[in-house]
């Protein structure tokens, strides 16, 4: 259940609902319905009774906040028939949060203290709305589980991982899945070089085309995890095979991820001059933990007088959004830096025209100890759409240029 | 209803969803619940009666394909009771499309030329599966109505638009709202400010917590939009001047958009030195159209030589995580990238600490045409979490030193 008037109002997607099916899916637990409803006390009332019907487990997602519009608490103290107490100890806690950050306590955030009687509370190390665990010892719902986690995803993910999960205590999962990340080669391609592998259903193979490039995924299920895996082992080798220099990682590794542990790895450092992209590439890769320790430097240069504070020279008559400029650029990041590699982009974000270029139009350069080259692609979409492609085009380009530089065809894929 | 198991895997997220609630309400058509099941009959009849029951619309999507997964025609015909027939119109349309383009007419899609005795078919000029506008005109279900859409978002768009809308004969619509977007304050705060305001049902006040800060949210129904906007027009004045001075926009207007028309509007650049923030604020303010022109440059710097670089000098015993730090970043980036206006942060974002400072704290510095001046603030979260709310801190304190420079004491709210 979902629940938040503004879910109903179109204001916002549900992606927490997304993110528990699927991770559900991986522990055998099978999810038959899913609802949204306002915040209306009556109406989460009736939806979760019904619910509680139906499953044996149900999960709520919102109305953990103080406000008077946040219900959820009340729903389920209402559905079990408990009256709510005060936690002291949290409490204070939230209490002390709010003094640490010099602000006064606001009384009405108090019931975001409250627990009930056949409930515990599931501690939230990023808000203040902590979850709630309830497992009714008696009555009509005997048995049944009843998990409240908060609205905001960064809040409902750790918990539900980190919190729930164990204590759910799910018996043992007989479902195997592998994700294969790839750059570089469309859906259309895949499912050519895939050919008859996707049409079996166990294990199943399927693709999916995803921001960060297109997604292959393996998947078993058998009496037991290890029997699974043992299933999906055969296709699992024939799919890496068969995609051999396009897979960047395996589940959730992301290409900044993969790129950070192979500067790590060989003790080289990146820095990176943008135009095109404007700070998205420089963003991705610093959302990596200790991303300083490898990422010398970078800077967003629109115009040619900032490429010039960066020593970036070009000759008459070289536009700025050309191969010629990508090269250069990521020439000059690296001494201006002092990096091992560099990389850089130039082109058309839109929505209008540049130097006569269409949008979509992208220009990469890469430099590094052993020389420099560039890469021209084309791309579709709106601005942002055409930033977050061009980032990924950059940070793959990167990798496959790594992995050259290495000697090795292939790596970031988990043994 | 959405239809469909993939949605239940989590394999994908429901958009459809959020497009027609938005419709709705702007429609002055309250949305009560939304409920997902999967391609199972018996369930997705048991969910429909009760949809039925309380609602006197009840719109499907999805489940229209020619497969034996696809039973949403099946199990409305078993709700209202009626044998479906085959249109024989349809049916010839159906194999001439197979046929234009070298097919044979499997057999199975005979089902999608079926129509109900009191519902028709609904053209679909983007795929083969029609939709169904039902109207039972006997039976418990007397008068209420069934629409079922195609799952595909740009199947289901033109057929809701061009084809429902105008036989659903919805009274004029007397549905207002605006959404106050602030900075600077939080959820429980605003909700003392607020006060009574938000008790009331029509006009009702209600407040959001959104990663850019807290959104409130006015919103009237009357017998027409005209009226709904005069009977809102009382609590929207109160909501603006309890709010006064944290307001930076309205509806959609985000900060990167306000200060992108403020310093427009000023003749004025920017430019951005990011520690903290790694290229995030660079990112959000280049998403915006014709950035380059107030975007002077920016630059990420971590470590004190890249600092360096840019010309910041920090005296003996000054940490780089300090608030003199940022000031300085601030003032030599201004110099060096020649903007009115610079913004620097620097802080930590984990997870380990940094120079002894504990993760989450923050130094802002923003230098001017008239000074220069440092905030310093503390968050919590996760890495991203911590870059994106340090983020969002910087531009609405340079959106706050914009408007005081100006000698305003609030703007970026529509008349």
């Amino acid at each position: 259940m979902s629940v938040g008037t503004e879910l109903l109002l179109g204001e916002i997607t549900d992606t927490n609902a997304a993110f528990l099916a699927n991770d559900l899916k991986g522990r055998g637990v099978t999810l038959h319905f899913k609802t949204t409803v306002g915040d209306n006390l009556a109406r989460v009332v009736s939806t979760l009774k019904q619910a509680l019907e139906r499953s044996d487990l149900v999960i709520l997602g919102g109305g953990l906040g103080p406000t008077d519009d946040d219900l959820t608490r009340e729903a389920i103290a209402e559905v079990v028939g408990e009256i709510p107490v005060v936690d002291e100890v949290y409490l204070e806690q939230l209490r002390g949060f709010f003094l640490s950050r010099g602000r006064t306590f606001p009384e009405q955030n108090v019931k975001q203290a409250w627990v009930l009687p056949s409930g515990e509370a599931l501690p939230n190390p990023v808000g203040t709305a902590p979850g709630w665990f309830v497992r009714p010892t008696s009555g009509e719902h005997k048995g049944k589980i009843i998990v409240a986690l908060p609205g905001p995803p960064r809040e409902m993910k750790p918990m539900w991982l980190e919190q729930v999960i164990k204590r759910l205590k799910l018996p043992q999962s007989g479902f195997y899945h592998r994700t294969f990340r790839t750059f570089g080669i469309g859906e259309s391609h895949i499912a050519e070089k895939l050919g008859e592998l996707t049409l079996a259903s166990n294990p199943s193979v399927a693709t999916y085309a995803r921001r960060d490039g297109v997604h292959v995924r393996v998947a078993a299920s058998s009496g037991t995890l290890e029997r699974a895996r043992t299933l999906a082992q055969l296709v699992e080798e024939r799919v890496k095979s068969a995609l051999e220099g396009f897979v960047y990682g395996t589940d959730d590794q992301t290409l900044p991820q993969i790129l950070a542990r192979l500067l790590s790895a060989k003790g080289q450092t990146l820095s990176v001059l943008e135009s095109m992209t404007g700070g998205l590439i420089l963003d991705e890769l610093s959302n990596e933990s200790g991303s300083s320790a490898w990422l010398k430097g970078g800077a967003v240069a629109y115009t040619l007088g900032a490429k010039q504070r960066y020593g970036v020279v070009l000759e008459p008559g070289v536009s700025e959004v050309s191969g010629e400029a990508a090269l250069e650029m990521a020439t000059r990041a690296r001494s201006f830096f002092g990096s091992d590699w560099a990389i850089s982009t130039t082109g058309v974000a839109g929505p209008e025209l540049l130097e006569g270029k269409p949008v979509g139009t992208l220009f990469v350069g890469i430099a590094g100890p052993s020389g420099s080259q560039f890469f021209a692609t084309m791309g579709a979409g709106d601005r942002r759409t055409l930033k977050e492609r061009s980032s990924m085009s950059a940070l793959g380009l990167l990798w496959r240029t790594l992995l050259a530089d290495k000697g090795e065809a292939q790596m970031g894929v988990n043994p």
